[in-house]
């Protein structure tokens, strides 16, 4: 299949994957070795990104995987460019999953803050993935400022509501110039599999995976329904009706 | 993955794949085998089916799949029994897809004709899988009957809608003592893996394959599709919350 | 507005009632006024309906109101038979909801039943009114042995959850040709109003009022919706479109 | 009812309404009449505000009715501000829907601009009504910088397609200093029933009015509606479940 392509990196898999809530490092291993997944992000607050041998990051597969550093907990512009930039620092990484969330309780992105620290990350040289609502305005200014994708929500995040904004979510892949990775809220294999139906680049996952009786075989279901979804998209979806048309037409030999 | 038992067969594949539609019998024969699928129905009217050399039943590698006859075009009961029985007799297959539509312009099964038909034909020695309206109480009394799987509708024939009847097909699937096979109206991938991560224990699928652009690639976005959601059903779903629950919980070291 | 006219009684009220789960006689009493509901249903077991002091009949305006006993708790189609024609011969009333549940749980209609006791009750002079699945071609059936509307679920009795069953519900108004009252699970106003906007004749609402905080004012709710939706239908829909369409179109002496 | 309140002023009626698409003033007249509405919004460019015999302000009771003016079709923050100043100081009216829509396609509001064009109006002394996407964040700055409502859309504008953005409303509506004003998509009557059972404070309302069969009807339904959605509310709804609940359980005479 075609490859994705995220600034000067090639993809094959589609499915990126988080690395919050699992049970332990190494369910998480095996959940991203299931998944296929060839991007991770992971909270900047949460590894020592300087140590090899965190354990975290020793779950991740390093040949394979982009490890994609978040911001996740700033709460507002500055305190998100001043992580990215720690980090970079420290690792080496400049890609960054730019999050900006005030509020601790659904934590739904702040645009406006998104948008000027994506605006001083990318003339930092970063290359930037910004976690927003689903604000097809906002998703055209960030790919203006040079974001490297926009990466709307479906529903909270956690929430596993599924795609709650699908009508903005449509709006910002038709207008889109960059990759549109549909994040946060996909809470099953069918809503990767729509996001992807409707021409999202890429979709991101966490808690659903995480959170699964069984996380290794949930990422396989991920893996699956997004390659599905990929494939049905490419293929040429067949017309909707409102009545219904026979699979089997009759010549009606019986009838006669 | 494990396997699906219907009356005495097995099968691997939980996509069941229609003969209508498609452009050409060698498109057919392409989705077909690059859906997996271990089991084809065919219009009974459509096929000569004690003809070994009829083009559409030699597009169907009979090594691999199971051909399911069905009743399609039947008004009543009555035709749906003697067709079922000629071709049995032509043919020596004993399995039928047993559909009753007397309305032409939505082709919506008729639930009294079918169960009649459905008591008549396992009587007769028939393994006897009944396309039917998502009514709970009929899904029931057919598995009373004897018959070997329910087929409750996703919505109109060929309409492509998707799962119009989910509130009903949760009912069903609660209570089902047989294979739950969801037919009809599943329009697109993801449609057919939500239908699985319900716990449908497999799904029908002709028009979406048949009338995309590239059937044979939509063929293996159901198939995946399909296996998706049935491991997403093993795994365990997460759960769903109203709230937002951080993938990326954080110590706050840069806050401390 | 214009009537709705069933069998020989004409209705200027859409909105018809049931009388369970009120805390008490008073309270219902204060909704069914407040609904303006000139059609009230009342379960055959549950009041004498002989004494006219019975307390749940006298809290019933039977000057505004028909009284429509219903067959509920019956579990086979000759026990809802023996039940109308008992109350009938108590208290002279020919109209009767048929309803015929064999599964406690779900109270979901037994479809064949249904329609075997419409058609006695149909020829022994009855006005029969039949609750079932929202399954098109048994609408027809009811409809052509003589009942005098089908009243298909929006969703499972007391189940609150609204138009589960809207895409079958738009094919049975549109296939009728008798009023079609939706029935059993129309949770909230705006629920009552999509029906009546589809083209339903009228809607049957119990559980949504009676077990709301304030009955009353929740049955005012309902006539209000309920009206609303018969008013929006007759008014002619506005087009939905993808795009966006300005309602606010400008000359823009500003630009120019 | 309780009034609504919003800045000084109070409102019975919880609908308001636009005066784009109208076929003609005198449509719009009876419509507007109809709807009981007591604000009604005006694109300042359409209309020559200073002018006492504009036809179309001549089509608005102004003894029942505030006349708000919107910045329709203005593309970024300093146009909505010049806009607005304009109309006030030939009109004295200080209350404006502020509206920038950077896209002529979908016409979906800028935040950001639409955040410093508020907060500008705000300290130059204007009622500041801002239509927004259904951003729960940026719903927040805007009452902080002292908005009197937020108006987040239902749908893009003139769509019709109701309550695609449900979640984010939900939550908005939640977090809520000011009062909610659902916006633009609203397309039927439910629509509108169904936001303010949500608890939104009032519902705007145009394209599915002007562009109906019959506006005068069609807004007559949508007033109705919005009393039914708001006298819902107030009565507290009754819970969804998932089983039935029987409307009418029974002592069960005959069985016993």
């Amino acid at each position: 299949m075609e490859k994705l392509k995220i600034a000067d990196k090639e993809f094959t898999s589609r499915l990126f994957i988080g690395t919050g809530k699992y049970s332990s490092n190494a369910d998480m291993a095996k959940a991203i070795d299931a998944s296929g997944s060839e991007m991770v992000t992971v909270a900047l607050r949460r590894v020592d990104i300087r140590n090899e041998n965190d354990d975290m990051l020793a779950a991740v597969d390093r040949d394979r995987c982009v490890l994609l550093p978040n911001t996740s907990g700033a709460r507002d512009g500055e305190e998100a460019v001043r992580l990215a930039r720690l980090t970079r620092a420290a690792s080496g990484i400049n890609w960054v999953k730019l999050e900006v969330t005030p509020d601790p309780y659904y934590l739904l992105p702040d645009g406006g803050e998104t948008l000027k620290a994506a605006e001083t990350l990318v003339n930092d040289g970063f290359v930037v993935l910004p976690y927003i609502n689903a604000d097809p305005i906002l998703a055209k200014k960030l790919q203006d400022v040079g974001t490297a994708t926009v990466m709307p929500l479906a529903s909270p995040i956690g929430s596993n509501q599924g795609l709650t904004t699908r009508a903005a979510i449509e709006i910002i892949i038709e207008q889109a110039t960059v990759p549109v990775v549909v994040d946060a809220g996909l809470g099953l294999p069918s809503h990767a599999a729509e996001a992807m139906e409707m021409g999202a680049d890429a979709v991101l996952v966490n808690t659903a995976i995480a959170t699964a009786g069984d996380p290794a075989a949930m990422a396989e279901a991920f893996k699956l329904a997004t390659e599905a979804g990929r494939t049905a998209y490419l293929a040429g979806k067949a017309a909707i009706s409102k009545t219904a048309n026979a699979s089997s037409p009759l010549t009606g030999f019986l009838r006669d």
